[in-house]
């Protein structure tokens, strides 16, 4: 995800970006070298602007990781809601928040990957860790729900089961590329897969 | 994991350390703010030690992170070295790797994160994340020939899938803790429960 390659300049010798473009290459600094490691200065350096031209896009690098969370988090959330909106069993309920999770992380792979990545230091990011673990708990209810339908075995713990099966799904932010060799439609199966009946074949 | 206590104070206001204690020490350190981001003198201000001080134990902040990262990679080698060394057919080789592997991440819990967190920068990290790859490879082939078997499904990608029950297994150093109310060895139980046969009940 280059936009640095001068097709959008708007001047000659200056790279004209949107605000789309600036938050995409923020995101993918901030996923190499970390958020906190990176500057202002960084970031205007590799998108070849000066600090105040960058400051016309966005009034500060906060601003930029605020608006890559609730990228990563609405989507989540989304997927979640959708879920709990249908009259469905619990368990249908639960597949669907997987395999859309996935959805979600293989569409916004950069935006994702930066959340999984925070560490807390800031009010953005403890607000955003608050989300993603409230987004835990109500998996973990759906996950406890389908146990009391009998849908979901019972001999593991709601709240490890949930970890285990999403950090499952989240490692995926790890080796997934979106031109890479795997498609991610295919990709949600095999997770579901895997999660829901394990690496043994079911004929067995 | 404090070492900071005073406990092994060795004068007066002057903490002595032993060369675990110092590593633990950095361990946590690199964990907590990166690598990178973590200064001989960080570690020296956390330990409550001069610069010289800390250099009587170790010659550099990367002969740290190396020492950790062999920690950490041969454990995870050992436990796939054993399971070769067995007799026995692929699938039961591939459950007493994902169960081992469980065992040196909570054994080995913050030299294992260290190892997860890695990004690569230097000639260390480079060649932990070689040694990793290769482990990782071995864990695909094992797979490819359990599946061979008939004991492993064959309808994920062997690839896909050890990336899968890794991504699982590695996840747990996001929340596991030693002192916390979760027992490793149910863990890795029902890490192999989840992996082997899902979240579905068999009996269904």
């Amino acid at each position: 995800m280059t936009v640095h390659s001068g097709e959008t300049t708007a001047r000659r010798g200056r790279p004209g970006y949107d605000r789309d473009q600036v938050l995409a290459v923020a995101v993918q600094l901030f996923n190499e070298q970390g958020y906190d490691a990176t500057s202002v200065a960084d970031l205007a350096s590799r998108l070849g602007l000066t600090k105040s031209a960058l400051y016309h896009h966005f009034s500060s690098k906060e601003e930029l990781l605020a608006i890559a969370l609730e990228t990563a988090l609405s989507g989540l959330e989304a997927v979640l809601d959708r879920a709990l909106a249908v009259e469905a069993p619990a368990s249908d309920r639960l597949t669907a928040v997987i395999s859309g999770a996935v959805g979600v992380l293989t569409d916004e792979l950069a935006p994702v990957t930066l959340l999984l990545r925070l560490r807390g230091n800031s009010a953005v990011e403890t607000a955003a860790l608050e989300r993603r673990r409230v987004f835990d708990q109500q998996v973990t209810a759906l996950v406890r729900a389908a146990q009391d339908e009998g849908r979901i075995r019972t001999d593991v713990d709601a709240g490890v089961a949930t970890r285990l099966i999403f950090g499952m799904i989240n490692s995926v932010v790890e080796w997934y590329r979106p031109d890479g060799r795997v498609d991610p439609d295919l990709l949600a199966q095999d997770v579901l897969r895997v999660a829901l009946d394990g690496l043994h074949p079911r004929e067995q």
